[in-house]
C-alpha cells in the first residue's frame, strides 16, 4: 500500500517479521493454572435478567423500572446482567480455575447482551480466569471458520482486522462432523485455546441419538474417537489435548468408556447439582491427570442463597468453596 | 404492582385480554408465501466482510480504509455488511420466498454484527421475504429457550421485556435430543414460526456420525424420526409441519428415506452450486407438495458476477431467477 501513500520513492523494505513467540497448548495452560489455583471447579455464568441477584439490580442503576422505553431496556438490561456477573466473580472467582458464559443467556439481549458478554470476557480474564465460552457451536466449514473468528480470531475487513472475543475455550458440536470442527481446532490452536465438543451431554434427551447403539460402540463412543483424532495433535507435554469434550456428570456409568477412547481430553463435566449429577462420581474422569477434569456449576452456586439463605455473595463464596474441595479430594483423597 | 404506586384505593380492575388473534402455523404461512411469490429459492445471507460488494463499500462510506481505529472498524464493518446485504436482497429478493441469513457471519463483528443482523431481518421482512436465520443452535433445555427468546420471543428484565429477532424460521441442531428441541419448539409455534431441525447436512463430514448405521437405519434416520414427532402437532391444513429438515442437496440418495420418515416436513435444502448439489436431484423433496422443499443458496448467488462477469447486482438477479425457475419445473413440469 506503499504507493498509494506517496512514498513509493522511499527505501522501505517491509519484511514480515515472524513472531515466534511459542504458543503454549491449551492443555498445559490449563494444567498450570488448574496446579495453581489448585482448582478444578468452573463457575458457570447463566444470567437470567428476571432473577439477577438485588445488589447488581441496585448498582446497574435502580431496581424494577417498568417505565424504561423499549429501545432502552437491552441494554439497562445488559448492564445489569454484566454487573451480576462481575459480582459472581468477585465472590466465587477465587475458587474456581475458569468461568464458563453460557452464550445464549447473553445473545438474547442482542447488541447490548453481546457486548456485556465482552466485558464479561475482559473482567474474569483479568481476574486470572480462563474462559470458556459455553455456545455449542457448530456449521458447516466456511460458517465454522466464521463462528472460530468470533470466538477466537479475528475477521479480515476493508478498515482492518476486527477481533473476536479472545475466549480461552469454546464448546461445539460434533453433529456435523470432522470437517466442521477442523476450523475450530485450527483457530483455537494457534493461539494456544481449546475446544470441548460435545460427546456426551447431561440432559436426559442426550440420551436420543447420543446412547443409540452402533456397530462397536453408541453414538457418542463414535464421537469420542473422532474427538480423540482431532486431539492427536494438540497433546502437550501435559499429556492433556486441546481438543476436550463435555461429558455430562448425569451419565457417570459412560465415563469409564468415554475416558478409554478419549484418554488425553480434558472432560469438562456439567450437570452437577441442579440436573441430579454428584462430583463423587466423577472420578474417572481425572485418571490421566490432576487437571483432566474441569466441573462446571452455575445455579447451584448463583442461586445457594436461595436454599441456604444469607446474602448471595457470601453463599457462592461459601458454596464455591465446598465444591472445589469435594472436586479436589477426586484427585487428592485426604 | 398498583399498591406500590399509591393507588391501590382506586377501583382499578386489571383483567388480562385474551388476545385470540389465531397464530397461523408456519407450514401454512410459508405455503402461502410460495404460492403467492412463485418461488421456492432462499437466499443465504453469508457475508465476508473481506469480499462485499464494491458498491457496498462505497456506499456505507469508503472503500478500504486501514487508518480506521480498532474500537471504530466493527461497526464500520457491519455497517458494510448490513450494505451488502440489502443490495442482494434488492437485487435478488424478488426472485426468493426467504433470505437465511448466517449468523456466524454476523457473529464475528461482535455487538455491532447483530445490530446489523437486527437490521437485516427487518429489511428483508420488509421486502415481504421471510427470514430463516441459520444459526445451528442447539442446547440442554434452559439454555435452549434462552436461544429461543433470542430468536423469536421476549426476554423478561426488570426494565421490561426486550424484544428477540423475531424471525420466523431458525435452524437448530438435534444432537442434544428431544428435550432441547422442545422449547424451540413451543417458542416457534406460538408466534406462527418453524424450525429446520440439521437432519442430514451438505458437508462431506456429516457423513461421520449422521450416517452411521443403526439397527433399523441411520442416525440421520433416527433423528429424522425424532424431527415427524416433534412436529407432529404443527401441522397445518397445507399437510405441512413447523418443524423442518435441513436436508443437504449433497446427499440426494437419501433424500426419498428422509421424506418417507419425514412425510409433513418442509425440506430445506442447503449445498447447490459450490457444494455441488443439482436442482434436479431434489424431486423426491417436492413430494408432500409445492412448499415442502426450499433451495438456499448463497455464494451461487452474491457471487455469480466473479464468474458470469458483469454488475455483481445484475448477475445476482439473473442467477436467482434461473435457480428459481429451475427450482419451479420440479415442482410444475414445463
Amino acid at each position: 500500500m506503499l504507493a498509494g501513500n506517496g512514498l513509493s520513492d522511499r527505501l522501505v523494505t517491509y519484511e514480515p517479521v515472524e513472531i515466534s513467540e511459542p504458543v503454549v497448548s491449551f492443555g498445559d495452560r490449563l494444567a498450570e493454572h488448574v496446579a495453581r489455583r489448585e482448582s478444578r471447579l468452573v463457575l458457570g455464568l447463566d444470567p437470567d435478567p428476571s432473577r439477577l441477584w438485588p445488589h447488581a439490580l441496585e448498582l446497574a442503576g435502580g431496581g424494577d423500572d417498568l417505565s424504561t422505553p423499549p429501545a432502552a431496556r437491552a441494554a439497562r438490561a445488559a448492564r445489569a446482567v454484566l454487573t451480576h456477573c462481575r459480582l459472581l466473580i468477585d465472590a466465587a472467582g477465587d475458587q474456581c480455575v475458569a468461568v464458563k458464559p453460557q452464550v445464549a443467556c447473553f445473545e438474547r439481549l442482542g447488541a447490548p447482551g453481546w457486548e456485556a458478554l465482552a466485558e464479561v470476557v475482559v473482567y474474569a480474564r483479568a481476574a486470572g480466569l480462563l474462559v470458556i465460552a459455553d455456545a455449542k457451536r457448530g456449521d458447516v466449514d466456511v460458517s465454522a471458520a466464521a463462528y472460530a473468528q468470533a470466538f477466537f480470531g479475528e475477521t479480515q475487513t476493508p478498515y482492518g482486522p476486527v477481533e473476536g472475543l479472545g475466549v480461552d475455550a469454546l464448546t461445539v458440536s460434533p453433529w456435523l462432523g470432522a470437517d466442521s470442527l477442523a476450523p475450530f481446532v485450527e483457530a483455537a490452536r494457534r493461539r494456544g485455546g481449546g475446544l470441548f465438543v460435545l460427546a456426551r451431554n447431561s440432559n436426559p434427551g442426550a440420551a436420543d441419538l447420543q446412547d443409540r447403539e452402533l456397530a462397536g460402540g453408541t453414538v457418542s463412543e463414535a464421537a469420542a474417537r473422532m474427538i480423540a483424532r482431532l486431539g492427536a495433535d494438540g497433546i502437550g507435554s501435559s499429556g492433556l489435548s486441546d481438543v476436550g469434550a463435555v461429558v455430562g456428570a448425569t451419565a457417570p456409568h459412560q465415563l469409564e468408556s468415554l475416558r478409554a477412547a478419549m484418554p488425553n481430553a480434558i472432560f469438562l463435566l456439567p450437570g452437577v447439582g441442579a440436573q441430579g449429577g454428584q462430583v463423587e462420581a466423577l472420578a474417572p474422569a481425572f485418571a490421566p491427570g490432576p487437571a483432566a477434569g474441569l466441573v462446571s456449576v452455575s445455579r447451584g452456586i448463583a442461586y445457594a442463597y436461595t436454599h441456604h439463605g444469607g446474602d448471595p455473595a457470601d453463599s457462592a463464596r461459601r458454596e464455591s468453596a465446598r465444591l472445589r474441595d469435594s472436586v479436589n479430594r477426586l484427585v487428592s483423597p485426604s
